[in-house]
């Protein structure tokens, strides 16, 4: 059965032996079929099964994991590197030495054989096919990674590069070039994901645009460029530009004389382009690259946190990324681009990752670099550097904050750079929604910022329990059979509702800037509209009397933030890229400013209010900025939203320019975390985490417990059961038979089967290596050959006797039954430990756990 | 011989045995000390010592360290709460409930009742005295805490708080002042460091004005303060402010009419007050607080790490820092404070923490509070409290970054508001050097700030190995005898030199201040004597030509850059409170002055040199400013003593107030740590941690090895045997020999002599107190009582044993013989392990390593 698919990827030399085996390979495996049922069966297992209540069980089949043997010394690594470069002659291999190489090979060299020979399946086919390995990694899909290995590895191989320093001036080079790899490899992943911030963003407003109008000279100008030069500019009431060159659809149709007509022309061509735009980006993720769909942070997060996804870092994934988050935030949907930013450039790093083997070969390593790169993705998305690293540090990265923190900060602050660069006509040091340091607050004005803060917890708790539970509706039924029509439908929905409402009409981002703003003297657009009592600039200290323009502006804001709540609802979650972090600032900032201008009304109309007299009559500036409470509306909405702390203030105060703004952000973002955190315990990434069932161990989150190592055990639900193999007296079939039947990551060795004390641990991938290369190799037909992990073995045993002591890891993380939870769990989560063996306190072993079976304890106890 | 000494900290309840008692002791420790030789000592001794080579030793004597015994279940210690609360009648205590008591106490209790009976010392009389325990914690001086029984406690405490909630209101009260206390405390610590940093500046400001002359009308105004509303102001070319109110000293004694000396009088003056200050530090700091000397941040580190120094943050210490921060600075010494107000900021949350006792009970806990005290203390030093908490991040903090990480930013703005709310006449939202984003900077200056970064580099290596160098001299000779003449010599050299300069004559800060600013149109200092084309405020692209004034000050700022330096390499390091930040960016705002200065010229004179034309001609601003060179070159001075990254960066930011500085700053930061880690290999605090032998083992580098834990073992230097209890059989005699002989924080237990597999680990200290407690409470005469670690005893042994498995810590950090180091490293600094014990691969123990021997071993390597 299993053995027509053998293709496996095997050292080239051995590849060379491949045909000429086949056939007595297929006649071998079907030997070790027809023997299944025969005595000596029972007698292995009932030596090595346990009959203790406490059994163990691996992982489950969708998160198999492999972890990798240490090696002795530095002195066999050499030796080994010696064997590797000279193959030896075939008959006069040593077992010692062939066993040696299989050790290099599923430790490092693996992936480049692979990607020799791309689409290699396993060597034992696994009915639910798991065990896949794919190129670029020796770990299998949906598996979770060793740390400890993969960093020793790491060691290993730096140890090697600066011995060899020395050797020649070549070697030093290497030696060089490998220290700088890790600067060279962000620097690379920072220019990348800089450019395609740049050429998504040129795109995006272009693609705005044309939904609005086209400019006749020059078709691929957006309205603000197309205008640039003109002389005949002109602005209308929300602050567009329009110039002679740039036609409406309705100026193009004809149809400018009747109001009606236009109105119904624009808006009509404003739907069908949005809707094409948003039909194109949901066909392109389903057809090319599904993993391209959503924000991807709870993804990145889990991926960070030591699982492996295969291709969701792909440069398909990249592309069909980039130019969605084009498409999609053009179709005017409810959605950001940071996420996929974080996404995109989680990509870059993955992809530039591979060509540095230091990185690129060691998942342990690589996610060094996609720390990194995540820093870069906040970093590009609203040129805050600073903030993109705390966001990294704090929201996404696992295992390493600090030793990456100041290549982190090296990334991100080039990838901002190179965006500045690129983009055309903008300011090259200042952020996305810069408004300087031009507001001052009043600790009075604490009280609504504080109002704003419970508003924002509120609104995170709100949208968190709807759209998670949208979502589940979305997994459960029909619906998420039809993704692009879903797609068509919102988009539909939101092109419809968002074209009669300027302040919707208009890109968020725009909108965003707009409520920022505050309102400059000769400023006559809706929101400004106020009885000024001076035109002088030097008097702005009193409050001004607002207009019926100004109360305009409330109604519509006031309906964009009811319809713009529902649809953000429903967005978020579509089968195309999209974020959140705009939508929420958007939907925060029209809060924000809505209680700015009844504030300010509040001080025109009570100034002798005991707050307002003590602090606005001495102040220079102007008292209430409704501008800077869209400021923090925006920071306190997204709080309520992601639950980031920090990192949500920096980026704020980077994106604004205001440094003076700390405190009230903070204290605005620390009543928002708090009302939401009461309301609902997690962040929506969180959630979406959780939703998704991906098993990822909470760094942050404290467990207490006072379980042991014994309490897991027993409410592990699947009692399967632990496999243990002897040191010595394991013939080659029944090794077979064991690793066939059992498909876990690898099986503890024991002593002997009266005294189950622990002597390594031992990969199921390794051994089906070793048998793979046994058979194919020497056509051994004689399955009794006995196994061996004893550390010497006597020289005349040697010739039947195969010896797998250097395929063990004698030091694997073992814990006694009294352990704490919390300690198991911290060695997961600090050391990263995979697979724990559990002692009593004889010292023998009487259970396993995985890093899985930890996850599912958590979940359990939480629940 | 030791009964003379007993005088311990025992629960209440006993101590009412104790005067009656006091006799029979100490006939019976006398039948102990004349037993000494007789044959169950070496029967015991041949039976537990094993006869391995691998022998392994606990600490050194400086170095003892305790752990605690893990609790079984909560059932457990609810019981043993009741017991607490109702004493039991004594005649009716069974073993194990009194046992149990003392593990209470030894782990949460002690340091209450040590409060009460303060200055108590240990049972055992040891002769070193190390194994002293003072009131606060349970730990003894100079000891490793164990991060994992500390959490342990934590969590049971934690557990007990909130299974208790339901039963009444109170203990609704007191779970949610529990919940809450931790934001408390460092409220608590934000405003009081708050305070004492505001009184800090006002007192130095103040001072330091004293050494020039007096505000006649208020002797206790400042020079600004005393002419701020003086009609009659005048500015000097160094723009110190003048007016009638304000008299220098030659003035106070008429001799103004004659220049020399007037200059001479006040000279002296200048000498006279500066020579006090810095004496009066010096003995105040030798008198009553020896810890306050120095920068404290090498300390705090290694104290974070998990290291015990009493007395380091006592409040003498906060209090003797704090007027030695003012005497200091007054006296024109080249020190800073933000390195003394990381220390009195830690000190403020070691005296807070001891309110609630989750914090001030539990080692492990407090470092947290400590952490964001830490970053309080950069904050307020500067005024930067996002760089702050990046400071404490990464920097000074060890375990706990991303739990603590709001804690600690909310601190740290706390703190900041609080001294710009105290600080009169101050902006309220500015940074120290607030320069605003008034400078723009262009790419072809980055060739002036990489050189700036080189610089910056080779500064810092020079300081750092010279400043080493010194101290080791005053380490070894007889010049660390005297430290208040070493003061006091220093501070006669810096003020004579200071004086004659103007620019050191200022106040390092003012100067710094100057430096940073560019040079107005109207401003007619030395610094800014250039011959302006134009007088318009609208035309400054244009490089102005320097005239003489510039010449002088550049001339003078190369020699105070030259004494300067040289003075800085003796004072850091003398016994005052002394940073080095303030003074090392002094140096690089002198040498990034001067470089802009004459880069400033080249632009000048040779305006179409191709670099030039390409921007400067288009540019609106100023091509190349002098003041922004200062900003690059204080940051690259900094960087270079402290090895900073990104925190460095973000402080610049933040004091400059210039977002837009941060790619030149980072550009600056990266080439000079580059720089100075080719030269020297690690900053000035890693310095003087290893120049003080601090047991820090440091948390960022990595350490490549290929070593296990065999290696380790056998490269101990001291071959101290390793101690290990049977599990049955020993009698309370024997223990009390082995207690007193080998004075280890704690012992293995074994199964048996036979079998050395690990039962579990008990801690020195609980065993000293239930012998004590046995002798005290029982009048125990019978010491041939026998000892049981087994988890159940026979009905019919009850009378004649000492059950003592409550007592065992059950699931002791346990290793391999083949673990490699990097694992044993990374159980140390990313789990917190205190002691690790070896099997071998039957599962028996044959070997212990300590936090300390690991820390011995990687000095060993490194070396």
């Amino acid at each position: 059965m299993y053995s027509k698919n053998i293709s496996f990827k095997i050292k080239n030399k051995l590849r060379r032996h491949q045909q000429r085996t086949t056939k007595r390979i297929m006649a071998a495996s079907k030997s070790i079929e027809t023997n299944k049922e025969t005595n000596w069966f029972n007698r292995v297992f009932s030596s090595v099964k346990l009959k203790t209540q406490r059994s163990s069980s691996p992982s489950t089949n969708r998160l198999t994991s492999i972890t990798n043997p240490g090696f002795e010394s530095l002195g066999d690594l050499l030796r080994l590197r010696r064997i590797t470069e000279h193959p030896p002659r075939q008959q006069q291999n040593t077992i010692d030495e062939s066993l040696v190489e299989i050790a290099v090979n599923s430790s490092t060299d693996t992936s480049s054989l692979a990607d020799k020979s791309k689409g290699t399946i396993d060597f034992f086919h696994t009915p639910s096919g798991t065990m896949v390995t794919s190129p670029g990694s020796h770990y299998a899909d949906w598996s979770t990674i060793d740390w400890l290995s993969d960093q020793a590895r790491d060691r290993l191989r730096h140890q090697i590069i600066t011995e060899q320093r020395k050797d020649s001036l070549w070697k030093r080079f290497v030696a060089f070039h490998d220290a700088l790899s890790g600067w060279l490899c962000v620097l690379l992943i920072a220019i990348n994901i800089g450019i395609i911030a740049a050429m998504v963003d040129i795109g995006a407003v272009w693609l705005t645009n044309i939904k609005v109008g086209i400019c006749l000279p020059a078709f691929y100008l957006s309205q603000e460029h197309c205008c640039w030069t003109a002389s005949n500019q002109t602005y209308d009431q929300y602050q567009h530009v329009h110039c002679a060159n740039w036609h409406q659809w309705s100026s193009l149709f004809h149809v400018t004389s009747n109001t009606v007509a236009e109105y119904a022309v624009n808006y009509v061509a404003y739907v069908v382009f949005g809707c094409t735009f948003a039909t194109v980006c949901a066909i392109l993720v389903k057809t090319f690259a599904p993993y391209a769909c959503g924000s991807g942070v709870p993804e990145v997060k889990t991926i960070l946190s030591g699982f492996i996804i295969r291709g969701y870092f792909g440069a398909w994934t990249l592309l069909i990324k980039s130019i969605g988050m084009i498409l999609g935030t053009s179709a005017n949907l409810l959605l950001g681009k940071e996420g996929p930013f974080v996404h995109c450039s989680s990509c870059c790093g993955n992809i530039f990752a591979r060509l540095f083997p230091k990185y690129g070969q060691n998942e342990a390593k690589k996610r060094e670099i996609l720390s990194a790169a995540a820093a870069a993705g906040v970093s590009v998305a609203f040129g805050a550097p600073i903030g993109g690293v705390l966001f990294s540090l704090e929201e996404v990265s696992y295992y390493f904050p600090l030793k990456t923190l100041w290549r982190s900060f090296f990334c991100a602050m080039v990838a901002s750079l190179m965006v500045k660069l690129l983009s055309p006509f903008e300011n090259q040091h200042r952020g996305l929604f810069y408004v300087g340091n031009n507001y001052r607050w009043f600790y009075f004005e604490m009280i609504p910022f504080l109002l704003l803060g419970i508003l924002g917890g509120l609104f995170g708790a709100l949208f968190i329990k709807s759209n998670i539970a949208w979502c589940k509706i979305r997994k459960t039924t029909r619906l998420g059979r039809y993704p692009v029509i879903e797609v068509i439908l919102v988009a539909l929905v939101t092109l419809l509702i968002s074209y009669p409402n300027p302040y919707t009409r208009m890109p968020m981002s725009t909108l965003i800037r707009r409520l920022m703003t505050s309102c400059e003297l000769d400023d006559e657009s809706l929101l400004c509209d106020y009885q000024r009592n001076s035109t002088s600039a030097y008097e702005k200290n009193e409050a001004a009397k607002p207009l019926t323009g100004v109360w305009m502006s409330v109604g519509l804001l006031s309906s964009a933030l009811v319809t713009q709540t529902i649809l953000f609802i429903f967005t978020f979650g579509i089968k195309v890229p999209c974020g959140l972090f705009i939508p929420s600032m958007t939907l925060g900032a029209i809060t924000g400013r809505i209680i700015g201008i009844l504030f300010e009304a509040c001080v025109y109309y009570w100034p002798n209010f005991f707050l307002f007299t003590i602090e606005c009559s001495t102040a220079d500036e102007q008292c209430v900025a409704p501008g800077f409470y869209a400021v923090v509306g925006a920071c306190a909405f997204l709080g309520g939203v992601t639950r980031m702390t920090v990192s949500l203030v920096v980026i704020m105060v980077e994106l604004t320019g205001g440094l003076s703004y700390s405190v009230p952000l903070m204290c605005t973002a620390l009543v928002s975390k708090l009302v939401g955190d009461a309301l609902v315990g997690e962040g929506i990434y969180d959630a979406h985490i959780k939703l998704n069932n991906y098993p990822y161990l909470d760094v942050k989150a404290e467990f207490i417990d006072q379980a042991t190592a014994v309490n897991v055990l027993e409410s592990k639900q699947e009692k399967t059961e632990l496999i243990m193999l002897p040191r010595d007296g394991l013939t080659l079939n029944e090794l077979m038979t064991i690793v066939r039947t059992y498909k876990y990551n690898g099986y503890p060795v024991i002593a002997s089967q009266e005294e189950a004390s622990i002597i390594g641990f031992v990969l199921r991938r390794d051994l089906q290596l070793i048998i793979q290369q046994r058979i194919l190799t020497n056509g051994e037909s004689n399955t009794n050959l006995l196994i061996s992990f004893s550390r010497t073995i006597q020289q005349h045993q040697q010739s039947n006797l195969i010896h797998l002591y250097r395929l063990l890891n004698r030091s694997p993380t073992t814990i006694t039954l009294d352990t704490p939870t919390t300690t198991i769990i911290d060695l997961c989560r600090k050391l990263g430990a995979q697979t724990i063996l559990i002692t009593n306190d004889k010292g023998h072993l009487v259970g396993l756990l995985t890093k899985k079976d930890i996850i599912t304890y958590v979940k359990q106890k939480k629940t």
